[in-house]
């Protein structure tokens, strides 16, 4: 229908070897955190290569097929090493409210964390190639909170 | 000319009060943490005020104005009470590469973050509303690194 | 066709299961306030939980399967525990006159909005998070009028 | 500059005589649900009306030029009789926080709105222009809310 | 292709049951007119209806299945009570010449029409819901003219 | 101010020759149809050469500029013999009700208008170059009604 | 893949009575001027019906069956009498260089043509759809040339 | 006016000297092939320098400036050696009817035109770099028509 | 889902024949050095190729065929002689990291890049169609780099 | 014009300093070659820094000033210490052609540059930040050839 985008399961729109990935992970209950204890990675990361952007090692591979009882050669066949990720994985302007919070912060904070960056570092950026994002649970008495981090590399910009 | 979309200082396109506010600082090379201590305000905010993307009190006006030599009359007659934030300052998506790499970091991040967030928190989002904003400057001798932090309040959905 | 947006059913373009609950709702005859009263909720959060647009609990899908003869453990299976909601289903500008009206609304009263809740609450803004929706029908007879409530909490913002 | 999209008081960018309007009533400090009472209006009909997104009469406009000590001749030379509105003030999609909060209402729950008002109605709409709108403040222990409410004609389809 | 927006029959897109409608249509040789006078309706009422962008009552659905002889019953399951229209069928800006020429005439006499609507009925708009269209043939020697009008009540804007 | 797109008479933006010439029409209160009369001329062609979308030729504007007191030279040293229109004077979607209205008037019976054509005419358009426009106010009990007609001669496809 | 807009062969997309027309075409090792020969129609006018951007006549339709070895009801069974065309077929911007040449023609040649136009024809345009298309090939020794003409009726804008 | 794109001469918006060349050309009453003539080029191409979208040399300024009676110097200090064209001037998709018109001539005819010259160079395009631009008038009882001209050099893709 | 851009394997979306080229290159382990190596092409013109940008010869076809062992009939059934490249594979602005930042090269060093191409070159482009790509690889203790070189020819604008 | 998209010296829209720099430069016809050999830099980021895409040092400030006779403090009162960069001057995509065929070449052979880029480093970037650009001219006799090469450091994703 012309007014509706068509939404379904969180995965749904992956390639199938994703979704089986998803689903395995449901039906044995784990987390990503849980997973990532088996690889060695963070939760954000595991979830990262769960929607293909992100590239698991051939290890990496064998390692999540066991934990999730997936036959690896069916991963690696998809995933492996001919693959790489089309990573930008979000439609933007995104219309999910917790998606879309991200995209205000940078609407509204962009300029002032540009400009404390420019203040603090210079005339470079922070790299989204070399930055590990994390997730964590803060308790609070009025309400929980959610910290969210950045944490990437200074790279100054080139003269030639 | 149509090819070129003009670009002067990081500063010009807002209101006169908030130019002369950044032509201060930079006359008495004061840094956003600077002013952030008088007013015992985070850096982030502090630059936020600055681009008219956060709202001063009475009281922090006068102690703004004190610091950067500016009759804080003429700063409240403008960002004064009647006077509220238009926030969303960016235009999106940016071209400038450091506004440029926080919005991939949505584009490639956001799924995972939205998953883990769920699996953390239940069904709701992080408030960018009740949500503080830090960048600090994290020495490695592999490069420094940029930890731009987001602290907000989770909201579950309500039901009704 | 190029000049066609298809559109079919006012429900086509959901997943399978919600499908279903929109087909065994018209088969039985119920509208969304009678399904409401099963599981205790506004009509307008049940048809926004059939748009897949809010989650339902454990027990509400316990419930709503009793109510309309399907089976729980074939809604829960995709909308259970590890299923979230992908919200924001209308594509935007809406082309449909119901819901271009609403659109309108916001274009021509959206600042007049924001500034009479500016002065009744200060810096801050009505939560969509925690916010209930209603729709009235008030009889009138110059013709019945449409009454539709947002009923959301006041944010204010903060400050660090 | 390229990256930021000019903004400066709430009521920049409206013709002269509105922004006279604005700060007369901020010099007066009056609400606007005050010069609502000189003209018997709802507060925001009277803030729709400012925004040049209503049309005052030729009474109104003397009543409000005594209030905020304007001459009507003025007022009226602008916004009188050979003066119509040019609604649809808000840009789409809205960056301020406080208008987007309203448009994420109708992505995430226009269908459902819509379904219950075919479900009460039939097949019509709620008008826009037949529609007054209300913000009022409801004090709750929980936090202040917000009730917004729209209050439209239904209008059916005419069929020929 | 990725140049080409793929296009077929001038109804491919639609619901099956609206195919049916135009192919039994086709079959039997029948106008919009021809089917109009069944059901006592105008032409393009009728076109509307088969393009599901008007709503046949049930006894307009009896009658339309027996001009086409089809099931009635196949007709209602689809098109019957449960269902209403999602209107808004054209892709804008249309790239049909047909179309597009309709898109011009408001971007070139758009504001004229407003101006002539504001001088001789006031500040109000011509509602598109009680709005009836009608496409006639009046014969001219220097070649046949197309009188396309919209008869569409006056909507005064409310105050309140 | 970001949010707000600036708007004032509804002539503003036009070239300083048509400012004038609105500006005398209301100084002496004539309506389009008033000076259409002074040169054998349908209003709403009027409001088109006053915005800027039609041109007068040389001896109407000598008769316009008597009507309007205006000396004829000023207004042909700018709209006579060397200029020609730039017509498509209303940004789309356009977000005045009024306007949006025929928009949407397309975007709903577009598809059966253009049918209805095809069946009477064959394959071809309705010309909006030899076009006449008119708006007539219909009287009703039941609300007055705006009658727009588009008298667009049928332009068939050329093959060669 | 999100990055990748698929192509595949030059009429892919196309309905497949066209689809079979090309095949055919291409089987036969026919060119367009071949086709055109049978029908007494240029080259371009072919293609352009191939593409479903014209109309064949019934005679057509039935020298081209010929011509191809299809049968002719198959073909008028979808492109007969009940058929029209939805013209319109490239995405604009266009992304291929051959179209993206023309469509830069319009951007940098568009106003210098549109001024010609008007100093030797006057107020008005030339038709596309009183519009012959040709290609030629002429020989140059610097290398060949492409010669593309429009050949279209002037129609003068109408007043009334 | 938010509803009104805002239009003026035919050459507004382009720099001071060149619209001293436009007024020039009109008060002298010279056409485009008349000032052609003394520079031996083809009027469109003049036209085309007109609207800074091709580079006279120098020798052409002087004698342009001869024609027109102004400076040759005040043209060559803006337009000399230092300048260059930053070509584009429609904006795109055009609303002036003239100028869509040769837009909706790609979309309709692009791909038979893209067809064709395959057909008759093989895998390359025609340049609009090396490209001349021809409009004539040519007579017909029936309506005189206009002729537009591209002819363009066949550029070969590289293989390497 | 609504907020996932689908994403697969780096060649999905690709016509079956290129789908297989791909395949059988990763089955068989070989770079498109290596295929360049049997055809005397350029691994990024190889790649180009299966990526249905650029054209195969025939003779191309028969040698890729020998080294991937396919039937080159297969290939030039549908990549032969009819078919021409439909060029522009990427949507814009490109989502991809790696295909971003050469978005970002254009948006920064676009206009120097011009610029200094004028100042050595005169009016005119590099071509894009005679133009060489290459990827090398230079290593550097500091992190290797990536030299990636567009040759084209200059071309200079035509005057006529 | 609303047809025009106003164009003038190609840095107009720049900031007054940096005119000033392009004025001087002309006035003393030294090529950005010629200065750049006063501060040891590449002519294509003298370009850019002119462009505002680049930081001079205050080094290099000082040397600038002195070559085109501009005073220094000037220059570093605008571009000095608390200036930086606002990067992306180029509006996207571009309608000059000289920056739109650099656009085209991502367009047609992005695809392949990423598959190689990835066959030759692995999963990584070519950086836009620590990048080189250099335009250089090889002469040729069947043209001169432009030769844009992009030097820039390969970064690897990182993992966490």
């Amino acid at each position: 229908m012309a007014s509706i985008a068509a939404n379904t399961t969180p995965y749904s729109g992956l390639p199938p070897i994703n979704v089986q990935l998803f689903e395995a992970k449901a039906r044995k209950g784990l987390s990503f955190a849980d997973i990532g204890k088996a690889i060695n990675r963070d939760e954000v990361w595991v979830a990262a290569a769960f929607y293909a952007q992100a590239k698991f090692s051939q290890e990496e591979i064998v390692k999540v097929g066991q934990v999730l009882e997936i036959d690896p050669v069916a991963i690696s066949s998809v995933l492996g090493d001919h693959w790489w990720p089309d990573r930008g994985l979000v439609e933007m302007p995104p219309r999910d409210p917790v998606l879309y919070r991200l995209y205000e912060g940078i609407m509204v904070y962009g300029q002032p964390i540009k400009a404390v960056i420019h203040e603090k570092f210079g005339d470079g950026i922070m790299s989204m190639i070399n930055c590990n994002v994390h997730v964590e649970k803060k308790p609070d008495p009025a309400g929980d909170r959610v910290v969210l981090t950045f944490d990437g590399k200074f790279l100054p910009y080139s003269q030639w």
